[in-house]
């Protein structure tokens, strides 16, 4: 007990992500000591990368009591299948079929906790962010959080857990219904074209205007397009997961973005779904946890290893 | 324990619908004893008709220990409401804002599970239907049914628990894009027009075809529509929920469906998620009891009424 105090418990996490993996040493409380970035290249490089920075930070402070990965997918998830915590079907090259969790477990040593990057921000956020009004104790405590950046990507947690099932929500990729001022945009998603990541992402407001959105004049019609459009996505997670908050960050949002996407989602579920909620000014809001929702989410993710609320694997 | 093999433990069940209620006594096995069918007429009268049917149950067979209730919606389950356990804003005429649970539950002196119809059925079909199998211990439960009929309901299972949120899932309601040979039908759903109701529920096949599926020639493009309009729904499910199994079933449903609904569910997803599962005959199939998995998730809802796995009311 008394060395518990001296010695706060220390725990590794990753954010890896297609661009970069950010490397982390956080405490129990959610405090992250120190970090690290590392470009994402190929998975051998990359992961020796990783390593050696785990490997000198435990050389330096303690012990590491167990390792938290939030990562870019699609991944296994299952505990019960052979590849469980392997990248498997991402177009990035040389990263399909990569045993991430497995490989630097078993190198480091450490109980591995692995989810989706969203799902895991959507479990700091609500432990330590924008969610945690959330849990009442009483209410079922559910929490949707939306990163547009890049890609779109959605976690979910229900009941205070992840969602997972076959394998993980890929939200990102829904159909969504055309704005009739982006008629003749062919979309840039490599499989579905027009899906909500083809539209709305950042690489897709790179390709319709030739620039980012915080780019774009106020009175360009792509402001009304893209809040459009991630109205939908809001009205879709209402519908589909009721969620009690939806939380949306990423390099794309802007803050006059925040209202005209709540006023899509109104339009579009047009008074089916009575919750006085869903017209509050904290229905739809950013993270709590800005950029650090990520790693604080793979922080959170090691800290629960073994909880039985979560997954993992050695 | 001698007492408890004497005389099983009884439950109250009702599947309340928009057109009828069908009340039933049950065991902790799964088992309907008996059943009664109710007209929905408006909710005073049809409440005085159930009370009676289980106070006359009580008095036949023994003391009822719980009372679950599937019901349409949309429903108020957060526990923690003012309003939990009311009926709330279903365009149904006289019964927004009833108080079913709380009405049957203090007239009856019964604790009371309510949930969706839809959701109390996925539970029954995972318990004793055509999720059983997905239950390894392992992976994460989760399960899908959907009801095709004069509306469209979807009840979602996460790890053994249906979904909740601010609301519930009211997943029927989501947006689908138009079939080209469906172009100048405008749907039948009062809040949305087209949405996924709106365009292949019976109610809209009637209005479209006027005559159900069931009675259109196999040459009929309605075959072609509903295939795609289910599949891009079972699409929506893999990438919002990942449900192991979706159970589709309902009145409109047809034996040729099945195959129809997978292929385009395929096409939508376009080998984004690898999951050779999706590509199982058994992923998309008709639910295990039937006629019955509405009534059963009832009596499911009363059997584990204050377990701790589901909210409920006194």
């Amino acid at each position: 007990m008394t060395d518990d105090i001296r010695k706060p418990r220390l725990y590794g996490a990753i954010e890896a992500g297609g661009t970069k993996f950010i490397c982390a040493i956080g405490d129990q409380h959610g405090n992250i000591l120190e970090e690290a970035r590392i470009d994402t290249r190929a998975p051998a490089e990359t992961l020796a990368r990783v390593l050696e920075y785990f490997a000198a930070a435990q050389s330096r402070t303690a012990q590491l009591a167990a390792l938290g990965i939030g990562a870019f997918g699609p991944l296994d998830l299952n505990p019960a299948s052979p590849t469980y915590g392997f990248i498997t079907s991402t177009p990035k090259p040389g990263w399909k079929n990569t045993d991430l969790a497995g490989t630097l477990g078993r190198a480091l040593r450490l109980p591995v906790s692995i989810d989706t990057d969203v799902n895991g921000a959507a479990l700091g956020e609500l432990r330590w962010g924008a969610g945690r009004a959330l849990a009442d104790g009483r209410s079922p405590t559910s929490l949707a959080y939306v990163t547009v950046g890049t890609g779109i990507g959605v976690g979910v947690v229900h009941h205070g857990r992840p969602v997972h099932g076959l394998m993980h929500p890929e939200i990102g990729h829904v159909s969504i219904r055309r704005h009739a001022a982006d008629g003749s945009f062919a979309g840039t998603c490599p499989y579905h074209g027009d899906c909500l990541e083809g539209l709305a992402s950042g690489s897709a407001l790179m390709a319709r205007t030739g620039r980012p959105l915080s780019h774009a004049p106020a009175d360009d019609p792509v402001w009304a397009i893209e809040a459009d459009y991630l109205g939908q996505l809001c009205a879709l997670l209402v519908l589909c997961h009721s969620p009690q908050r939806i939380l949306v960050g990423g390099g794309v949002m802007q803050d006059r973005l925040y209202a005209a996407i709540q006023a899509r989602m109104l339009h579009a579920l047009n008074d089916y779904v009575e919750a006085a909620q869903l017209r509050g000014a904290d229905y739809i809001t950013a993270p709590g946890l800005g950029a650090a929702a990520g790693i604080k989410g793979a922080l959170l993710l090691a800290i629960t290893v073994g909880d039985g609320l979560l997954h993992h694997g050695t």
